[in-house]
Order: structure tokens, then C-alpha cells, then sequence
């Protein structure tokens, strides 16, 4: 199959509206705010999709030899999921490879139906490979060990990840005999952006890649660093001005409440938090992080992805919001809204803020270190408290909880981003950038074509 | 400029017979020939390039933070030379960029007239970059340090080099204010291999470059594994086919004359060796060095790099060999050929086999850890002694020197070269490969055009 071929029939399939991963990002201030899979509870029956679970014994360090000098620990065991061969013939049968985000490999199977729904068209074999030191590909033997330190964590990163698929790729082709099979790249969000940059660094691995909801750009000075709160802001204002408004007034609202003598236990019961808040701002971020979400996950269907929620979900927040036919305070109105998309099902009786109290969890990690997506937020445009990017402050947070120096330019250094529709042009081929415009990372997203077989598909109402 | 005229440029430019440089390489057979720097004396005036010495405080891993937790060897200072920016302008003014190689770069600046020569018509800035672990770009704060073993060398790899550039490139653009500027690069042997991978995995920063006598394709089982002696052999059997002869006879003739009583004695006196020989085989690596050398030197002008030698060395070296006058043992004429080679200008009256006596030159690292070319010497057809290569040979023996495991697949994995044409066909451009075919190492070369913008420029009678 020529690689044309495939590019306009990935383009027409993708059409379809279908989900294809999240991103538990970073989302600008440093908190401990993760993805939070253990409040998780699904509405819809599991998916089925069809897999064998192998382990390969990939190096821990790929561009250099110390990890030689560690004995046993010098590689680790990554986990990756196969799909049936029984439709799939070596050796020219094209492999549909989805690069593993920032979190267990299954979820990521499980949630991205897009790709089990295509490679039967292409009598593809699908392999999704898990990112180390996320799921079960630790290195050090557990995940404590992994995330014992600075020491330990050094090897998470987006080259080195990258550096494991082109192997894996390798070693799978040679052991199946399927050395000239094409290979297609898959991802969403974080895994978008891998995707994408290892077509763009192993061209000689993959053909092609579909990088979905892809934030290559929102590094360095490429994109305006208010981008991404504006987006989720006029999400809302789109929905309800008055909505965007009473958030807007909500932050001074509710910090002057949790400074009020018993403000926080007052705060801590209106907003059904299970252990008494010490401070206002974990409260504000768990707020933040949840019209974040929102703008991800802003579905005209109702989904299962993130969290449980209901068609057009910043609608139905703003109905909550907006709603004071009772009397309700301001923090009464925010917290139903919030409640929409924390607890859409009515599972929760209260809400545990921070489910990671060693702030352990690896995208942390990876922003402290190469992540250095700059945010703020406009207090001319942004619904969220005000807020500047400042690499000072990002770097004395990272010194103080890992004692490691942030690389601001490392990313836009190895993997370019300036002035990307030129340089892409001349080098680049075949990748799809797909996005919707709802969603707060289309910011730093490829919005625009950039040749014939670099493409972008925009969907003006679409989220993640 | 546009980039295409720019290739044309240089292609037209490089028909000019200019030396570019050269490689200390591991040839094969596991030994501590190294590039004698030591013995070398010019017999020319020395070039007198004008260049201002300058030093970047560089990471020392840049794929992994375990470097921050190495407190202040997580930097080190790369030495590069900035060539007068007289008649050079920024922000548009191109900069002609020299991947070092694995040597001092002050030499490779000093025997890289091809680049000062045409910079000027290009009003272009030129800029030298040292390797890291060569001359004085050493990590730990001295090369004693850095040598000290697996530890501290870990970080020599070709990955990191290419970093080390585009690291500097960036900031030394951004502190010239010439971010528009294009950049070319440059190199040869090595350094050749480091020009053509840094434009295929770093586009953005680089537009071009002119990759000589860059042996991309000497991994894995892409070319046979007898090309590199095939190709020397044929360099002396074209010269004289009873010097190929004598040379093929020899080995037997001087391993027998080093086991007789006394033997090892007697051949130390022929050969001129300073001290006492404690094998036959240090002998046979040195004298096979001299030969492998002398294909990539064969000049049809004297020349001076490698060491200072008479036009048409070969030639020169067979006419000793050749020369049973006197009634001329076997190896006395051997002798006679190979002091060609080491000592044309007569300055020695004996010779050191290996001024490297702790065998920690960096060549030899990188040879066990991701450099791993394999060599044959094949009977059918190769002057030498018989040799096939092992992987299992090369891992022991690395493990033994260093502790380490080679990474055979690697370079093919993280660059590629299977199916070359194809890949830089649809992904690659704007990269020259220039070839002598006398040179050994061309038959690990690109010797075919590519593209409209891959050029392969071919010298059938050209070395190095």
C-alpha cells in the first residue's frame, strides 16, 4: 500500500467522530493535580477488544552507557499489548502502532476504539506499547523504586520513550519476519506528540503517523502562554456569558470565605471534601482542573472518558452555575457545577483532593524537567484567577520537589517548533494533526496544512 | 539563499580536490590502533585560519537527568573556534558548521582548508565544534577523569555529540541575533556521518550538509563485511599485483619468523620497534595499519594529514616491496614499505606501536559501545590475514576493556540505513555524500544519488 493511499483513507476514517485518548497534563501552576484514575468509575460496558500482554527487556538509557554500570537495572521489562495476527500476513502486513501516554497501556487500549475499529480494513496488527515508568513498564524493579528520587526518575523522558518504540518496532518486525511491513503511528495528546515526533525522527521505523490533539507548539515562546486558559474560557462564555462571569468572580469569592474564621471547614463542607482542607488554593486547583477538563472532554454526546459525563457537559456545568433560583451562594452554584463532572454518576459522597500524596506521579516528573509548557492566564480574557508564566518560579518548584534544573528549550531544540510550517514542509511527511478547536491544547496544535501529506483536520466544535 | 542553490553551489565547489579529513577508526580487529598523533610532524607550513577560541558550558546528558544529580559534572566546557565575523551578517548570514570528529578540532580546523576557502564566497561564519571527550572538550574536568572508565565514558556517543551541536548552534545563534541564519555542515569520516545523521534528525536547525567519505552504511549487515579489505587490497593489487602478492604471503612469513628462537628479537631489529616486541600480532596490527591508512591517503599529489607522505603512496610503498635488488628478505621489503608510510621524512629512528598504553583513546570506547562495524578479511580477495567478524569476539573483548556491552543494532536503529535509498528518498534532502573510491571506507558509503537534493558525488581515482 503506498503511503498516499493510506494518508487520504486515515483522513476519510477519521471523519468519524471517535474518542481517541486524554492527556492527565500539567495544566500550567505547579500542583499536584494528576489524572485522577482511582476515582474513576465506568457507566458503560468495557470495551473487548481483542490482545495478547508481552514484556520486552528494553534499556533503560539508549543514548548513553551508564545505565551499563547498574547491573540488573540497566533495562526493565516494557509492557505492549498485541492484537490478533489471525487477519494480519507477514511480512508486508502494515502494523498500526499506538506510542503509550503517560499512563497505564490498557486504559489506553481500552478508550481508543478508533484504532481496533480501522485495522480490520487494513488487516493491520495493532500494538500498543506502554510508556515507561508509567502501568507496569518500570524500570528499578516497582514503581516505588522507580519514583524513589531524582536518581531513579532520570530516565523518564519523551527521547527515551521514543528511543524504546523504534526498538520494540525493530525486535517485533525481525521476530515475526515482517521486516517490510509499514508501520503507522497512533496517538493522542502527549502520545500525539510522540507520535508525531518520532515520524519525524524514525522515518526510516514509520511511514506515518496520526497525532491527535497533538500540543507540539506549546513550548518555548511559539505559541501566547494564555492560550490554553483562553480556550477553556471561551468554552464556557460560549455556553453562558453569565456562567463565564460568576467563575470569573468566583476566585475572590471563595479565597475570601476560606480566610473567614471556619471559612475552610465551611468551604470543606460545601464542597463535599472528605478531609478538612488546609488552604483555599488546593481547592481553587481541583476547581481549575475541572473546567480544564471540561474543555477536553466537551462531547455533544455523553462519554466515559475522563469522568463520566453527560452530553455538551459545559452546558450542563453552567445550567448548575448559573441556577440560583434557590438562593444558592456563588460557592454553591460553583460547586454543582463542579460536581457535574466530578461526580456525574452520584457515586462519590465526598471528594479526596489529592490521591497522589507523594506528588509522585510521573507527568509531574516529565514537567519539571523537558515539559516546559508555559500558561497564563489573562485576567482580559481568561474566566481563571490571573496568573503568569514564569520560568524562575517553574524552576525553583522543580529544585525544591526533585532537585532537578528544568530544560525550557530542550524540546523546541530536539524536536524544532519554530517556525514549523516551513521546516515541516521541506522534511516532514505524512502526518495527520488532528484537532478540536473546544479543546484547550488545540492552542499548541497544527491547525493548518502544511504540504500534501501533511495535514491538518480541525473540527470547530470537536474537543479532544 | 535557497537551500537548492546552495547545494548546487557547493557541489560545484567540491570538484575542486580538497582535503576534508580523516579517521582514526577502529578498523576491525580489536586492537589499540589508534591515530598517532603523537607521532606526527607536518613537513608543510603550517595553515594560519583565523579563529577566535571560545568555550560553552554544555550538558553532559541530555537525554536523561541522571547528569543533575552529578552536581557540577552535569556540565562541561565544549571548546569550538568562531571564524571572523568580518564580512559575515546577521540575522541572515549563513554559518558553516564543523561536526568535530573523535580528535582535537583545532586539527581539523587547521587540515579543513576546503571550508575557510569557500566560506568567504558565501560571506558565511565559520564555526569548528569540538566532540566532547577530544582535545579539551572532556567532561569530569580532565581527560584522566573522563577516561577513567565505563562510568565516566558513558556519555561518549555520537547522540549526545549531535545534541552537543544543536544545543550550541541554538544559543550561539540567539546570542548573535542571527536566528534567521541558515546553517550548513560539514565533515568528514566520523564527523561526515555526524553531518548527514544531523540533518536527518535535527532539519530544523540545519539546511544542508556535505557529508565526506561517511561511512553510514558500515553497520549491521547492510554492506558485506569484507568491503573495507577488499577495497585496500584492491588499491595495492592496482598498483602492483606481486605487491599484493608479498603482502599476502608475508603475514605467515613474519608470524613464523616471531615464533622461531630469537624471532621476536630479530623482528623488533628489522621493523625498527623502539621497544622489544612481546607478540607477533602487535607487529601484524601495526603494518596493517599502515596499509589500511595508506587507502585513505592515496593522494596523487604529497599531502600531508594523516602523516606527511610523497604523491601516489601506494605506488611509492610497492616500489619497496617490490624491490628484491639487494636480495631483500621478505621482511626487510615489508619494512621498507611500511616506512613509507611512517616515516617518510626520515625523523625516526625507531618506532612506538601504541603510545596509548592505557588503550583508553575515545575511538575505542565508541567502538564498544555503539560504533560496532563489522570487518572481514576475506582470503578469496583480501590482501590481509584471513579474519571473519564476531559479535560474540567484539562483546568479550568489550567486556573485558571496559565492562560494557556493545549495542550492535543501534546506529541502524536510532539512524537507519537499511533500504537507505528509499527512506532519504522520501524523508531527506539537501545532504551531499562525497566519496574517493580508493578510500576504504567508501564501500560503507552513499554512492548513488538519492534525490534531486541527495547527492552523491564519486571520485573514482579520489581517496578520503
Amino acid at each position: 500500500m503506498s503511503s498516499l493511499n493510506l494518508v487520504h483513507l486515515l483522513l476519510f476514517l477519521f471523519l468519524f467522530p471517535v474518542l481517541i485518548s486524554s492527556f492527565p497534563q500539567f495544566l500550567g501552576r505547579f500542583s499536584h493535580r494528576k489524572f485522577r484514575n482511582s476515582n474513576y468509575s465506568s457507566n458503560s460496558n468495557s470495551n473487548s477488544y481483542s490482545y495478547e500482554t508481552r514484556y520486552y527487556t528494553q534499556q533503560l538509557d539508549h543514548f548513553s552507557f551508564i545505565g551499563d554500570t547498574q547491573g540488573d537495572d540497566s533495562t526493565f521489562q516494557q509492557r505492549y499489548l498485541l492484537g490478533s495476527t489471525d487477519n494480519w500476513a507477514p511480512p508486508r502486513g502494515p502494523i498500526f502502532f499506538y506510542c503509550g501516554n503517560e499512563g497505564d497501556i490498557v486504559w489506553f487500549a481500552e478508550n481508543t476504539g478508533f484504532i481496533w475499529e480501522i485495522a480490520p480494513r487494513f488487516n493491520a496488527l495493532v500494538v500498543f506499547a506502554e510508556h515507561r515508568y508509567y502501568g507496569e513498564s518500570m524500570p528499578y524493579g516497582s514503581k516505588e523504586a522507580a519514583y524513589s528520587g531524582a536518581k531513579s526518575l532520570a530516565y523518564l523522558t519523551a527521547e527515551q520513550a521514543l528511543a524504546d518504540y523504534a526498538t520494540l518496532l525493530i525486535d517485533l518486525k525481525r521476530n515475526m519476519s515482517s521486516e517490510d511491513s509499514p508501520v503507522v503511528l497512533f496517538g493522542g495528546s502527549y502520545a500525539g506528540m510522540l507520535a508525531a515526533w518520532m515520524r519525524l525522527k524514525y522515518p526510516h521505523i514509520a511511514i506515518g503517523a496520526l497525532a491527535s490533539s497533538a500540543p507540539i507548539l506549546q513550548f518555548d515562546d511559539i505559541v501566547p502562554a494564555d492560550t490554553f486558559y483562553n480556550i477553556v474560557s471561551n468554552d464556557f462564555k460560549r455556553e453562558s456569558e453569565s456562567c463565564f462571569n460568576s467563575i470569573k468572580k468566583s476566585w475572590d469569592v471563595l479565597q475570601a470565605e476560606g480566610n473567614d474564621e471556619n471559612g475552610l471547614l465551611k468551604l470543606t463542607k460545601t464542597f463535599r471534601i472528605c478531609h478538612t482542607l488546609n488552604n483555599t488554593g488546593d481547592l481553587l486547583d481541583w476547581i481549575d482542573s475541572a473546567y480544564s477538563y471540561l474543555g477536553m472532554v466537551d462531547y455533544p454526546y455523553p462519554s466515559d472518558f475522563l469522568m463520566p459525563l453527560p452530553a455538551n457537559p459545559i452546558k450542563e456545568v453552567c445550567r448548575h452555575i448559573d441556577d440560583d433560583s434557590d438562593g444558592k451562594t456563588l460557592a454553591e452554584r460553583i460547586y454543582a457545577g463542579v460536581n457535574v463532572y466530578y461526580n456525574y454518576t452520584g457515586n462519590y459522597t465526598c471528594f479526596d483532593l489529592d490521591d497522589d500524596p507523594h506528588g509522585m506521579n510521573g507527568w509531574q516528573w516529565q514537567a519539571c524537567t523537558e515539559m516546559i509548557m508555559p500558561f497564563a492566564s489573562n485576567p482580559k480574557t481568561s474566566m481563571f484567577p490571573p496568573y503568569d508564566f514564569s520560568l524562575a518560579d517553574r524552576e525553583n518548584e522543580c529544585r525544591m520537589t526533585y532537585n532537578v534544573s528544568i530544560r525550557p528549550r530542550w524540546i523546541t531544540t530536539e524536536f524544532g517548533g519554530h517556525n514549523i510550517s516551513t521546516v515541516l514542509k521541506k522534511f516532514g511527511s505524512n502526518i495527520i494533526f488532528s484537532n478540536g478547536l473546544l479543546d484547550p491544547w488545540s492552542g499548541g496544535g497544527v491547525l493548518k496544512n502544511i504540504s500534501d501529506s501533511i495535514i491538518a483536520l480541525v473540527a470547530p466544535l470537536g474537543s479532544i
